[in-house]
């Protein structure tokens, strides 16, 4: 058993794929998260159906968040 | 009587289908959960109408979460 | 006055009709539930407007519960 | 001044119409409710746009509750 | 500074009208309220976009309210 | 750093614009809030797409609260 | 590891790109928040598919929140 907590803490620095309820994705290094899914993340290419641009750092709200993919 | 949780704890390494809100599925090994339903899957190949994909593992957030099928 | 949890329990091991925010309809039996309406349903036959299918068992995140129907 | 909660126990075992977010109306007697409005109904007729069907006893999650009218 | 729930306390036995998440209004006498803005209203006028009815007496799901306008 | 609600604090009994989740925008002096960001508004001027009319004094949950712009 | 909170306060006094679950984004300064996200932001312009206009000071409901880009 892995706790869902420590996956995401198993994955900081590293490159995640983030799926958000409005669909668009944000691609970058999990910097942060805290017990919400509040996260952190650098480097963030964030990619939709009609448009893909760079953001930088980028933090989100964890409600917004539906999961979490390690890339 | 079988409480939700104990009979989430009974499928922890077999393979589940979880349907999200969004109307996809994921069919995957269940690796962990928590009290919120955030949930970790391995192993994952996602399923909707219009994609089927490899997603490897996946953090998902209990809020999106509809159902779990052991299969 | 009977308390809704009760009510429930008055219905374990007995086959219900359980209505989804989605509109699915779950036919089973309750084999268990928690105070969020968390639900395990077994034998499962899911309805919906396009399918009709057998699940076995099935796990159900309360949020997504509108009504359960004893039948 | 009367609680909300107080008009609900005078309506036990009288006839009352619920409204449901899904905008279905049940009608049925008020058997039993909880603080989060979860409400069990007896000899429930459930009215749509599209139908109109008897369901016998129905256990209702408070989350979707929209209002109560006695009838 | 008027705290909100001292204002609806200032409206007890008056006149309001209550909208509602689904874009309905209930006119009615406010006869009661609880700290989640759960509502009575009595001799109630229902109007939408599509109908107008007397409903008499109504309990209000707190979670459906947009706002109160003493009338 | 100034916290929100002291930012509410600040423009108690002066002109706001209240922008709601149904796109309404509600114009008028802010009497007071609570925590949960409920609020009442005097002097009430409502506008939509649709319509522009003045409602006095209204009392707003604050669930449905998106943005508060001093005017 | 960053936490989130931490993150949003290292952004203090700077030039922040709020994204809204309306899908409106708000440019400003970021002059506060608390812990649900509710802030803050001065110096606002509005930008959405179909408008674009400055708002001066803006105080937003955590709820609505989607992400915090600093710019």
């Amino acid at each position: 058993m892995i706790m869902p907590m420590k996956m995401l803490e198993e994955n900081l620095n590293k490159k995640v794929a983030l799926l958000l309820k409005d669909n668009r994705t944000l691609l970058g290094v999990l910097s942060g998260f805290d017990e919400y899914m509040n996260m952190v993340l650098d480097n963030v290419e964030e990619n939709s159906e009609t448009l893909n641009r760079k953001l930088g750092t980028v933090i989100i709200r964890g409600s917004n968040v539906v999961r979490i993919v390690p890339v």
